[in-house]
């Protein structure tokens, strides 16, 4: 899977996805992270990607020209039969959720376009954009760190990219639930033990009380997945009542 | 304000953060960012600071005491008689919004821990950790990504790191409406022109058309937000009549 990202900032954006699980994937070739210098393809003599938006206001915008001939450029580059998904990372956008990943996990190209300043002249984002994706309700100084979240949650969800192929699916929102507490040696830190179960050997017993903690958690915290979950999967609630009924 | 970041990768946070606005900041000592190395304070004679976790699992887990020893570090260095905020990077957290970065930007010290692997063994987390934040619903490689997010939209309201003091207000969230399209020179790109009561230079029907388009996009894209607004502002609904009813 071929990401491209168009950016003012290309150093940021390669340094900020260059951790130990991505880095890795990179190095085998399983994704591949192109950051593309939008300020490259400037015609304005001073190398300005950048002027005044018209009507007033705070801040400069980033113009049309420079950002569409790079995305030309991008294009031609994949010379694909199908246009390429153009993700614009803006605080409009839909709120990007971990089924978006996974949905665009099966994609071959992505392209994302990094704002920054002010933003960037409505023009060109209507004439490219295929997509608008909010990371989340708070703003930010450019539009690099939300590609780059979104980018290294996409790529954990390409086959190969975890080492272990179980990590991807026994973790938070996977299965609708929050993940259980984890305890690592030694036994004894800080005067606090490890709870016993985990270390009884019994793995029914630990699953039932993963699965107990898991629960708990979610109900505390996130009561909106806990609803779901509950509702999807009614057996948890009355485990033991099933049980007595049986044996009476 | 003084940011500091436990870490695995350290280098990865600082690039990432090292954007233009950010940057800036930092030279002008309005900001500072310390990315501390957890690596550094483990006691492990092979430099290690994960092991499996007890009961069984895939991946591996970061110890307790490398994580506790840095944060004690960090703690000494920063010797104020308060306790600094610890905020850990989970899905399992309170979803960060705009007003928690306006928030946090009122400390002077902040302690981000991110985690890496599978998790960090729950007693540090329960000896340390102040604040558990998510900043959205999917999952990532690390708490790395998150933490710079998290540190970038706070720095944002750090008086004095934007340079043009309106450009913090006129935006996204920021009012409850979503920004209004811009647009740069020329006139006339790819075909298609600005609109025109852009160029009036009536400030007075650019800052209404303005108004009316953030009106308009915020209702498509964010009923919540939308909703809200007119709830707080029920004039922006009836503009007209009211007019209509003070001329009969």
């Amino acid at each position: 899977m071929h990401f491209y990202v168009m950016t003012l900032f290309p150093e940021m954006v390669l340094e900020g996805l260059n951790t130990s699980i991505l880095g890795r994937a990179a190095e085998k070739n399983i994704i591949a992270i192109d950051a593309v210098n939008i300020r490259d393809y400037t015609l304005d003599k001073h190398n300005k990607t950048d002027d005044y938006p018209y009507g007033g206001g705070a801040g400069m915008l980033m113009q049309a020209q420079p950002v569409y001939d790079c995305y030309k450029a991008i294009e031609e580059k994949i010379a694909s039969n199908e246009k390429t998904r153009v993700l614009f990372m803006t605080p409009q956008g839909k709120t990007f959720t971990q089924q978006d990943a996974i949905e665009l996990a099966g994609e071959e190209n992505l392209i994302f376009l990094c704002g920054h300043y002010e933003g960037i002249d409505q023009r060109v984002l209507d004439a490219i954009v295929t997509d608008e994706y909010s990371i989340g309700d708070y703003v930010l100084t450019g539009g690099e760190l939300p590609a780059m979240v979104m980018i290294d949650s996409i790529s954990r969800m390409v086959p190969g990219v975890l080492g272990n192929s179980q990590s991807g699916e026994n973790e938070s929102f996977q299965n609708g639930l929050l993940e259980y507490p984890q305890y690592s040696r030694p036994e004894v830190w800080n005067g606090v033990q490890v709870p016993p179960i985990l270390l009884s050997g019994d793995h029914a017993k630990v699953d039932a009380w993963r699965l107990e903690q898991s629960l708990e958690r979610t109900r505390e915290k996130r009561p909106d997945l806990y609803k779901a979950y509950v509702e999807a999967h009614p057996e948890v609630l009355h485990p033991k009542k099933k049980k007595r009924r049986k044996n009476s």
